[in-house]
């Protein structure tokens, strides 16, 4: 015996495959579309097929984008000598969210993992190479996440970039700030005392 | 500045829409998407359209159901004669989960309410009466939540259906089985002993 209607088991098994929905939750979810107004429901359905119909990559830098150049490529009033490279588009809010950086951005769309087989091949690594052979990119700051792939990424990049004339700097590790020592694994304690800094 | 493409900041937004996502649930959700084949971002999209088009409320008992009755009242092995209560949908899954029951059920579509202005008439309660009335059914088992709310609709509809010669019984309310005498509440406590049977 099915417990529920067709239309309705079969959403709720749609909203299973999105990461971090369980049953629960997806059942949650799908009884409250039940309830909710139609338009609710179809305006979710629009935006889910226009972010697989309307978005791109943008030309300049691999960030996503619905037209040839996203936002930050096309802003006239962002620092085109300063690059900040990160490994997927939502890395990129994070760096924003600080105001402090007003350069421009290049988006790798992923990481080198030999253990998954990931080779640098398998990177948006060619744009990169072509922006700073225009000389007019003076830094390029590797903003890879701290992990070993991401670790991994910026020494390749590093040893790529660095014979092309150009400053490439890495984003500091340590103990995040309004953390307590007592709360820091061993090896960010460890990159923290390795980063230590005159004061 | 805009921090994401305009499709990408609109599906986010709907999904915040939905109950228990915040905006960091609601990014993941749609980098998801974004990263996902077109084909399963279509299916979420046909799935959430279908719910809201292709269902409707069985005609005996208010359950949600894909055709003109739902699959328990179309069952001719369910007992006619026990017609279990309940508030909401969603509310028969933990009923059916035992695979004790073996009746039908009754959806109200809502419970009793007089701090959010909700009075009986607002709940489906007629096409309960007409079934009692018809005389095939023996007991009603009221399976309404322990709330306040589930509560005042029981001891409404007990007033209601009593007078029409047919047994009504009420879920037990007590410590879950499993759990520790020390985590129950005051009034789960006071309710279990209320309601203690002879061994």
């Amino acid at each position: 015996m099915p417990d529920f209607a067709e239309p309705l088991a079969r959403l709720i098994l749609e909203f299973k495959r999105l990461p971090g929905i369980g049953q629960k939750s997806a059942q949650r979810l799908a009884f409250h579309v039940l309830r909710a107004e139609r338009d609710e429901a179809a305006r979710l359905a629009q935006a889910l097929l226009d972010v697989k119909d309307k978005l791109r990559l943008c030309e300049a830098c691999n960030n996503i984008s619905d037209s040839e150049l996203c936002p930050f490529c096309a802003d006239p009033r962002r620092d085109r000598t300063v690059v900040c490279v990160v490994e997927e588009p939502h890395n990129i809010l994070p760096v924003e969210t600080t105001r402090q950086f007003e350069g421009v951005y290049h988006v790798l769309h992923g990481s080198i993992s030999p253990l998954r087989g990931i080779g640098p091949d398998r990177l948006k690594i060619t744009g990169l190479l072509e922006r700073i052979r225009t000389g007019e990119v003076k830094e390029v700051i590797l903003a890879t996440n701290p992990t070993v792939e991401g670790e991994a990424t910026a020494v390749y990049l590093s040893r790529l970039l660095k014979p092309l004339g150009v400053r490439v700097t890495r984003i500091a590790m340590g103990i995040p700030v309004g953390s307590d020592l007592e709360f820091a694994d061993e090896v960010t304690m460890s990159k923290s005392l390795e980063n230590r800094r005159e004061m």
